[in-house]
C-alpha cells in the first residue's frame, strides 16, 4: 500500500517506536499521541497486514469473548458492556460461542495460543470440569479474565456476582410468598457459580427451617427438549413444588411454558422467580421476578481489567484479581 | 513445536500438497482423508502458527459473521444455524457486532482485507447507504455472503426471506380482525428488507381500500430510548391507530411496553403483529402474533452457499446467488 510506519512517524515527526508503541496502545505512550497517531492511520485509510504485523509485534488489535451462547440475555447485554470498553480503545471484539461444549472451547483456546488476539474474556462452558485448555493458554502468556463463569481454581482475574446471596434472596422472597416446597432448576453440576445460587438455596431453606427434597433439586442439561421433560414431571407429581427458582433464563422461561401446558396459573399455582437479564422480564405472563445479574457492568468491568493487563500495568492486575458486583432482585407478579 | 506438514505427510504417508490442501479443506480432497488427517492432526495437537500458516496459504480456518447487535432472536438463531456447517467443515466462527454503525462496520471490513478471515457472512447495519467498504471487500476476493439484510445493489449471493409478502400477510390480518388504522413501526429508509415489509403493507392497506396516513409510517432509529417516545406520541395522539406492524422486534416489545404504561390493551384497544423470531413471543402478555423468519435456516444456506465458494466451486456461487426462504405468519392473541 506503500505507506509505512516510517511514513508515519515521518510525517507526524514521531520515532518509529513511537508511532509503532501507540499502534500497539502502549502504556508508555500519552493518551494524546495515541490518538494523534490514530486520527492520522485513520486519514490515511492505513490497514497494517494483519499476518504480517502480527508475526512482528504480537498484536492484533483484537480481543476474544468467549461465551457459551449468545441466545441469552446476560451474555449478550455483557457483549455490550464489553464493547463499551474496547470501542474506545480502538479495539475489535470478536465473539465465539462454545455451545457449552468443552471440545469446541478447548479448540478455540488452542487457537488464541497461536496469536489471534491480544486477550480474552471468557465465561466458561458448563461441561466437565477440565481446565488444562485455559492453564495451558494463560501459560502461553495470553492474558485471560474471566467474567460470570469463572474457573474457580485457576489463578486469572475474575468479575462475578454474589450469586450465592442472590440464590438466597429468590429463595427467601418464595418462602416469604408461603411456598413450602421450593424446587432449584439446576444447570451444570459443574459450574461454580450454580454451585453458589444452589448453596444459597439450601441455606435459605434450612434458615426458614423448609424442609430439602433432593426431588426438588433438578438437574438440567444444555438440551431443551430434555429439559422441558424434566421440567414437566416435577411439575406432574404428587406433591409438585409450591415455588421455583428457576438458575438459568432459558431454564425459567422453560417453566413458564410447561405450566401453560399443564394449566398451572403462576402466582396462583406456583411461583416463579428466575435469574435473567432480560428487558421483557415485565411483559411476560405474568411478569417474571427476576434476579438480573448487572451483566453490562461486568462485561464492562472485565473488558477494563483486560486492558489494563494490555497495557503491561502489573499492579492493577492483582489488585483487581476478583471483583463482585451484586444483582438485583426485581419483585414481580410470578411471585404473586 | 517440532510438528510440521511434512511429518504429518510421511506419517500418514500422503503427499505434503494432500495435507496442506486437507487442512485447507479443499474440495479437490476426499472427505475419508480430510478427516484421517484432522484426526491425526487433533492427536498430535498441532497448531499451525496462525500468522505464519496464514501468510503462506492465506486461509485462517475462521469464517466472519457480521452483524447489527446479538441481543436480537433473529441473529442470534442465525448464527446458531451458521455454526451448525461451520462446524462439521471444522470452521471457526467469528462473531463482530456493528451495532447499527456503519463506521464501525466499514472498520471491521477494513479489517479482513488483511486476511483475517476466510469468508463473511454479512447483515447490513441500518445506516446510510454506504456500501464502498463491502465493493472494496469484494474486490479484494474476500468471498462475502448476505443475510437478511443486503445491500441490494451489491452483486454477492444472497440468503433473504419474504419480507414484501409477510409484510402483507401482517397488514391483511389486522385489517380482517377489523382495524382500519394500522400503524408501521420502520427501522431505518435505508434498509431493503425493511423497505420491502413497509410496500408489503402499503399494498396491503391498498388493496382492502384501508386509508394510508403519512403519520401512521413512524420512523424509528436504533436507540430504544427516542424510539420509546416515538411511538408514546403515536399512542397518545387523537385518532390513534387500532393495529400496530413492528417491523423488528424490539419495536415490537417496545410498544407492548408503551401500550402498559398508557394503559392501552392489547387486543382490545390495539392489536399488534411483530417481526421476530423470539422463542417467548407465546409467553407474552398477551401472547404477540410474530412473522417468524427462518432464521436458523437462512444461517445455514448462508454459510452452505460461502463454503461452496470458498471450496472453489464457482458454478454453484452463481446458481445460488439468491436464495428466498418464506417466513411463517403465528396468530396469536396480540392480535385478538
Amino acid at each position: 500500500m506503500g505507506i509505512t510506519i516510517k511514513k508515519i512517524a515521518s510525517d507526524l515527526s514521531l520515532a518509529v517506536s513511537t508511532v509503532s508503541k501507540a499502534l500497539g496502545d502502549s502504556h508508555e505512550i500519552s493518551e494524546e499521541t495515541k490518538k494523534r497517531v490514530l486520527a492520522y492511520v485513520k486519514k490515511l485509510n492505513y490497514v497494517p497486514n494483519a499476518s504480517a504485523s502480527s508475526l512482528k509485534k504480537r498484536k492484533t488489535g483484537n480481543i476474544a469473548v468467549v461465551v457459551p451462547e449468545v441466545a441469552d440475555s446476560y451474555f449478550s447485554t455483557a457483549i455490550n458492556g464489553i464493547e463499551s470498553v474496547a470501542q474506545v480503545k480502538g479495539y475489535h471484539v470478536i465473539i465465539y460461542i462454545t455451545h457449552e461444549d468443552q471440545v469446541k472451547e478447548q479448540s478455540i483456546l488452542q487457537q488464541f495460543k497461536s496469536g489471534r488476539v491480544d486477550g480474552v474474556l471468557m465465561s466458561a462452558s458448563s461441561g466437565k470440569k477440565i481446565t488444562t485448555h485455559v492453564r495451558e493458554l494463560i501459560a502461553s502468556k495470553v492474558p485471560l479474565v474471566f467474567f460470570d463463569r469463572a474457573c474457580e481454581d485457576i489463578e486469572a482475574a475474575k468479575v462475578l456476582t454474589n450469586d450465592f446471596e442472590s440464590g438466597y434472596r429468590a429463595t427467601a422472597l418464595l418462602i416469604k410468598k408461603g411456598c413450602n416446597a421450593i424446587a432449584f432448576l439446576k444447570m451444570s453440576e459443574n459450574l461454580y457459580i450454580i454451585q453458589q445460587r444452589l448453596k444459597g438455596y439450601q441455606k435459605a431453606l434450612q434458615d426458614h427451617g423448609v424442609k430439602m427434597e433432593k426431588e426438588y433439586i433438578v438437574s438440567c442439561t444444555g438440551h431443551d427438549l430434555k429439559n422441558h421433560s424434566l421440567i414437566k414431571k416435577l411439575l406432574s407429581r404428587e406433591g409438585r413444588p409450591q415455588g421455583i427458582v428457576g438458575s438459568t433464563e432459558k431454564l425459567t422461561t422453560l417453566s413458564y411454558t410447561v405450566c401453560n401446558e399443564l394449566g398451572l396459573k403462576i402466582p396462583g399455582d406456583i411461583k416463579v422467580v428466575g435469574f435473567s437479564s432480560m428487558g421483557i422480564a415485565s411483559l411476560l405472563n405474568p411478569s417474571l421476578t427476576t434476579i438480573t445479574q448487572p451483566a453490562f457492568e461486568m462485561g464492562k468491568a472485565a473488558a477494563t481489567i483486560l486492558f489494563k493487563i494490555l497495557n503491561g500495568n502489573k499492579a492493577d492486575q492483582k489488585a483487581a484479581e476478583k471483583i463482585v458486583i451484586p444483582s438485583t432482585l426485581y419483585e414481580r407478579a410470578s411471585t404473586g
